[in-house]
């Protein structure tokens, strides 16, 4: 047994491995009192744009609650913001884009993105991480992260947030040209950005398709899957390992599966039985923790905490995680009764 | 074949008929220039609770369209107002409730709901529909419906629309007993208030479980599935036919089909496939198209219109459906495009 290998790498592998390794989305954020100490009286962009704060907050939950991976504390904004799409983050709304992608003009600013002369803070944050979990006995992953090209299309198009979509969908069934060139140029500097991080030190990335969930079957296969599909081809041909999650997902899993990445990561809308019959077995499985069971007691947490592990425990190469990112509110005693939970998880 | 028992109905059991029968959520509303004329200056209750408004506005569709059943205008929240909570509707917001449920002494007002006395004008609405469509030479189906218990229960406890559900959830996993005993005296609530309609002219009913979708497959088990399988089987037992409709709930379906309603109204999230082999062939299917793709252009909407005919067309018990309420901002020509290619599509 190899421990230079982080524990989530090698169960992404199906090495053998005594526990089941474990990370929650969103694990540097709001329901820690820590973070919310560095935020005061900051923006959301000046502290992920900040290698100080940004390393600080990555680092925070490990400190707590020592999981096996942590994930740069960054937004998949990020690399829009720094090729030329101003933007903010308004509590509650989210992020506001002071510009929109009307045009096959309004694309150019997407070409030839450097990575890493665009957002050397990215890079940063990244080899400040790696060289700090790298002397540690059992170290932790480090993760790396990028939307999908149709969700931050999707940004692009309706300017921020939505619950409707009608602007993206507009686009797709009226502009249905402009949004596929779109997503192809969104694609490249994906695969670009992802490449950096990599560089920087990530042993493996997430790309969350957060939005994907909103389309049918027929139009995920039309207007999203190609464009992953692109990114994680690349990733592997460059022997690293990727990891894709689409949000409210789970009617898109045997798609997801199609597209071959080293993992995918679940929701909460799906049963262990219909996932595990849709994914091949040489791709991990990652999730479907309901995030908002920690709004409850440590001692329902728990109970499903035991029920995720024990479906999905019987089967090699899972990571235990939450369906979405934890919530604001989370209750510290409950996410102290998960991590317990699946640290003390035996495997057969 | 006896013209006098609408084409939906002779669909929803099965018998032979010559065309797709069609109508769509929400299709007395918005996208329509007749019902904004009715609603200049008037508040959606005022024309909801006024049988004359009310009326007019389910008659608008029917004949631009001519579909093959109305819906009475109403929401699902008439009889959680009549009840006795005291609730507006805002432009863009939606509904804002008053007054909110907290503790088991909230449930009396929902307990021995007298229908009919609570919400005179959801009778008279529906007497009034029937009589005018009672002579038509073929007849339309009139509709019914309500909201189901979890959809209720989760808009008592947010006490509005939410897009993340929090209070929903930290009550079922902190106060589980409470939301249980909610859902009951709801169940109770919507078969009395289902009855009467009925009673009134309705000739089915479809439950509206706006929200369920956001349970994963245990908790929907847990915290929803139970109640409206109550409501089924109540108004199945009175020998009336219900339709059964859950939101984003494609990762549901197999659970909707153990609840055995005549008709599962299908969201967009789903394939014609994965939905034919889920649902027993004694049940009807409806919907499955995507509404925004009345986004796009009627060339578009002929394409999806008659792919989504393709697929259900060769199952008998179809009736074609938007997966969700029509939005705002359709388009008539896309309108137009959608029943034309409904009207024509001819059955093997």
């Amino acid at each position: 047994m190899n421990n230079k290998i982080p524990l989530l790498l090698r169960a992404m592998r199906g090495e053998q491995i005594d526990r089941i390794p474990f990370w929650y989305m969103r694990q540097a954020g709001r329901y820690l009192p820590e973070y919310n100490e560095i935020r005061r009286g900051k923006s959301f962009i000046e502290v992920m744009e900040n290698p100080d704060h940004a390393f600080e907050i990555s680092m925070q939950p490990l400190r707590r609650f020592q999981m096996d991976a942590i994930i740069m504390f960054s937004d998949i904004l990020t690399p829009i913001r720094a090729a030329g799409i101003p933007l903010h983050f308004e509590e509650k709304k989210g992020p506001v884009l002071e510009k929109t992608v009307q045009s096959e003009a309004d694309l150019d600013i997407f070409r030839n993105f450097d990575a890493a002369k665009a957002c050397p803070y990215v890079v940063e944050i990244l080899q400040r991480l790696r060289a700090e979990i790298e002397p540690l006995p059992s170290r932790p992953a480090l993760l790396g992260f990028a939307g999908a090209p149709f969700t931050l299309a999707s940004y692009l198009i309706e300017g921020g947030s939505t619950q409707k979509f009608e602007k993206t969908k507009a686009c797709l069934f009226k502009d249905t040209e402009l949004f596929l060139r779109l997503s192809d140029v969104l694609a490249d500097l994906t695969i670009e950005y992802l490449k950096m991080q990599f560089k920087a030190g990530a042993d493996a990335v997430q790309i969350f398709d957060s939005w994907g969930g909103i389309l049918s079957p027929a139009h995920y296969a039309e207007f999203s899957a190609p464009f992953t599909k692109r990114i994680i081809d690349a990733i592997r041909q460059a022997g690293k390992p990727v990891i894709l999650f689409v949000g409210n997902g789970s009617h898109l899993l045997g798609q997801m599966n199609g597209q071959k990445p080293d993992a995918i990561s679940l929701d909460w809308r799906i049963t262990a039985d219909q996932a595990l019959s849709q994914v091949d077995s040489e791709i991990a499985l990652q999730g479907n923790m309901d995030p908002l069971v920690l709004y409850g007691t440590p001692e329902r947490t728990r109970k499903e905490t035991l029920k995720v592990l024990e479906a999905f425990g019987r089967r090699s190469r899972y990571i235990f995680n939450l369906g979405h990112g934890i919530h604001p509110a989370s209750g510290l005693d409950n996410v102290q009764a998960m991590v317990e939970t699946v640290k003390s998880f035996k495997l057969a």
